[in-house]
């Protein structure tokens, strides 16, 4: 944790089953093309209803990674 | 999602058991009585406490649907 | 509910299961030294992420207790 | 307190005598067309003033109430 | 300006033209079923973005309206 | 109510007695050099405790008035 | 931009035309009497209804203004 | 007010009659077991409502106290 | 609307014509280098303004977008 | 701390020095023309950047001082 | 960072020299009696104004710490 | 300031001798990579806790820079 520099991005993950599920899909995706994911912060969360049920929840997750300089 | 106009009514859902029953219990009910639910937002979640464990959930629930013209 | 006065304690509970397990845990472990615990507020959910995957959930709680006067 | 659903409904109150008979009277009326009312929660304190004195207080609340299902 | 009590009701208007365009649908298609709309407070504003433009505004209002007490 | 302009000014009145005290003590001393006061808003109450007691209220307000075109 | 120091008032336009036409009426009158605007910023967007239509829109602004030293 | 540290408690007071009532009684039975009470600020206003009227008024307060050194 | 992922990305547009125009602006620039487009928030609305004129709207928004899976 | 009232008057003060320089500069500013001065709150601190560097630091404050009564 | 609990207390420091200043003191003096403080949080910055000029800043903080079990 | 369009991105800072430092520093990294920034704003200051003292701020900064169009 020295004088490191952190970038944020922002997504949503959605899932039919919970919230976690929402979350952790939206981290599982990010850590494709970004490495070295270090939190996440919940920002909002969201559903669709159909047929007077939940269909989906979403989750709005601001995640911080590590910034490294430019070789 | 012509130019439609949408309506807005607040729920408190409360499950013993977890979160998305909450949600999904307030969603349920308010099926009952008010057709075409679209989306929810989650504004809170509270919980009350017995014996010193989760008795409830209480989430806070915005829920839009479909506001029909009078006919 | 007569006229009693509450505290409030803020408490930050984790967990590598799932967010009710984090609140349940945080619960628990205040009820061990505060007594008369009586509801929660959830303020933030956040986590760390370790090989890009969730690794702990970690929930901020508000929790309300009964202020007993000094007898 | 079981699995209840609660609903929410908002109103303003408003009096020339003070903050808690603007709340009051808002309640008041509200219980005549609403059972169960079971909480309130006040979101914005304003008021309007005429000749350099202030003429009315106007309290918004957000007031809760069982939901009780369809028979 | 009496001891009047207002409610408030949330709706979403939404127009492929314009804010005020969706405010004013919002507010018409109320006036429908309420009487005595008194002022609204927008607290969202939102859209729908199809094949890189802008389809549909949807403004959230909240929209004020005289209770008269029931006769 | 025509297409007027308003001005808003922040004051903090302060009184031994209520909160409503407070308020109106602010609102009667920006009366004493603003004409034409139309509205406030409370926007914070604070107060200072003194020997175990409240001693003050402080509220803190924003006050709305017609700003009249320069002759 | 060098060390200077800058000034906010608030003021609140109103218009039956367009929130556009609020902001602009509020800038043109507060710049009768005030030198030197550089920015404002949109804090609240509320209106009148009036019949079931939107009587007047009215719009909250920050005007932010340089601070001249006294000569 | 030289480079004094000062903490703060949350404490929720309640009472049947009016919100300095509240206040008032928080901010006093905090005084029986911590000294040097400072300031409040009210972070909440919310109460029970039963039989269609208010119950009790709860306040919600922050409150600050001078934080001795350790002798 | 399957279990999707979506991304945010924050921009802000200007125009000095009106609100909506600089929306839109912000859009279809957007939209040059990035697919799928689905949503936006406006968060901010502010303006530069020159001789006491508005001179541009600046309008920040949040825009999300299907996050699609790496191939 | 008697029945006083003050005034809140909303300040930016900028410094390509710190955010603590910026700070004392607007209350500097002030105090040129306002007496009795007795707190500030900052409420934002930007800034602007040119050539890849952090060219000002602005901090907004709202200062507060004592409002005489009009002798 | 297992499954611990954390619990947090909130105090501010307050310092004639800087806002850092007021932040280490406070972390200081938190120090001398609780035990594995882990991280802060600054929720206010404020301060006093003396003969026209900062006299102290204070900075509230949220500190974070392990709560241990009970032995 | 012609009709252009602007990009926000998220970073935090972290430095073990001063906010402003953390502020710099996270500028400086950014500027690496991207061209034309213009402006930040500070959302979140927070700290890390080691031994009872501050072992590094860590600053949350929103920085805005021009979006050229593609050519």
């Amino acid at each position: 944790m020295d004088d490191n520099i952190y970038k944020i991005t922002e997504v949503v993950g959605s899932s039919s089953k919970s919230i976690e599920d929402a979350i952790e899909k939206a981290v599982a995706r990010t850590a494709e093309t970004v490495k070295d994911l270090g939190w996440f912060e919940v920002t909002d969360t969201r559903g669709h209803i159909a047929d007077g049920k939940v269909a989906h929840y979403q989750v709005s997750l601001r995640i911080g990674f590590t910034h490294h300089p430019t070789a």
